[in-house]
């Protein structure tokens, strides 16, 4: 199919996932306009076949699909504030994280504008943006998803419309990506536990994935716990675990490291077993993290 | 092969993983003799064939390999101290959390009594005890591992001698296990954020085991950071990690949870930035758990 049977797409922001973004679809013959507040982010991207605007205007115009991939939504607004009345008619896709109140502030934003509005979410690594693997999912107008889909699926092959509100995104972004800080941290802990030993990190990777695998497995009984709100058959308890962190504040002053980050995980496993979930699964501190002290 | 070609197996311990174990080995024939404080949880145990020992001492005297599985060192050695005399020239391998140091001192005391001495870990639901794929690691007398081994693997495919000192497994467990709570934790607050907007948890775990083999592909680049000291080529930042959990608290409100263990992360992340990590990867944070406060 020749290159321009593809849909002309525009990309505003060209940090690492931004440029990931624009080389997916230069590299997939969609002819391409991007747009970097500091120029010259822009140079490799035109090296490859894209085309770099003058103007956030210039580069709106250029076609019907606009990609905003900004840190926030308040720099995504501020960013094409100078293209508003361009943006009539046109669909525009945020992918930045935010909360889903932003990204409702945001779909106001479009919808005063005349755009139509879907914001979502790349759940992946920049080097791995066009995979067949990769997840990306959206939020918001379902007419944008349907019309551009093959389009979008330039970015990862597991592309998904999760439904019409347009906070969805951003509250699945949040829900699954806030595993992400306190897993690493988990495994920098280990790492600072076993190189104070003289220990490579290296070691740990083989038996971590094992265990996130683990953890993996452990997610569908864990979810039907949650959405039953039976916890009465632990597959592991919340006295386990209490019992098992009162060794952590050792741990860290045997390997000179800071464990601080545990205790108000420690305080929540108090929490719940003074509420009686004890001999409960884990996962009826689900229910701690309901009742806000 | 017949029974009474396996070699007799004592599990001090009956709780879940204790008896787990017990009918792994029950299971692949050995002669096992079981003891636990509470006589009933032997009960179940004895239907399928295992022994049920009066005392402890009687219990460890049945056999050349006494596996402890109980909740803590201290706990192993009040257990055991009736059987200390009949300690002498039999393998005790122990099965519980722990620090390091206190499998220092479980080897200490195991040795003062001559018994020769393996700490190990299960890494895994007392569920997945006996399969192929279930991983345990063991530290301590290599004599005993390669006396033992085949009896080991019983209890899981991927069964691992991890090297001589006796801590090395109670390292490793916290090191890799250290990952587990947050990681729930993680999940967790995923749930409770979906299930205030009406939406399941179990809508989550497709998304969430795709983000945990995210997080293990990215492993090894990670592991190679903090092995080389070298965070100034990052996939992900510690300024992107600082600016996503500053919606964290906004987030908490919204869906009416208590997000306040994310706090000391976040002042983690301020350190990190503060000590001009900013650009860096976010592996850099390895530097900030290694300079407690």
């Amino acid at each position: 199919m020749p290159a321009n049977d593809r849909t002309p797409v525009t990309v505003i922001g060209l940090g690492a996932m931004g440029t990931a973004l624009a080389e997916a679809f230069v590299g997939a013959g969609h002819p391409t306009t991007v747009w970097n507040r500091s120029a010259e982010k822009a140079v490799p991207l035109v090296a490859k076949g894209a085309r770099h605007a003058g103007t956030v205007e210039e580069a709106v115009a250029a076609g019907p699909l606009v990609i905003a991939c900004l840190t926030t939504y308040d720099a995504t607004r501020e960013a094409l504030e100078p293209a508003s009345a361009t943006l009539a008619g046109r669909a525009l896709v945020t992918l930045n994280t935010g909360t889903p109140e932003g990204a409702r502030r945001m779909a106001g934003w479009a919808e005063a504008r005349g755009a139509r509005f879907l914001d979502g979410a790349v759940k992946n690594v920049p080097t791995a943006v066009g995979a067949p693997g990769t997840l990306l999912y959206y939020g918001g107008d379902k007419g944008v998803f349907d019309t551009y889909e093959r389009t979008l699926r330039v970015l990862g092959g597991d592309t998904v419309h999760l439904g019409d509100e347009p906070d969805l995104a951003a509250l699945y972004e949040q829900a699954v990506g806030g595993l992400l800080l306190p897993a690493l941290l988990g495994f920098f802990q280990g790492a600072a536990l076993v190189t104070a030993r003289g220990l490579t990190a290296g070691t740990l990777v083989r038996y971590t994935v094992k265990w996130l695998e683990m953890i993996a497995s452990e997610l569908p009984a864990i979810a039907e716990e949650i959405d039953s709100g039976d916890y009465t058959r632990p597959r592991a308890t919340v006295g386990i675990f209490h019992q098992g962190i009162a060794n952590v504040p050792q741990l860290g002053r045997e390997a000179g490291i800071d464990v601080s980050w545990h205790l108000p995980m420690h305080a929540l496993l108090e929490r719940a077993v003074a509420d009686g979930h004890r001999d409960h699964s884990i996962s009826a501190l689900v229910e701690t993290l309901r009742k806000p002290e």
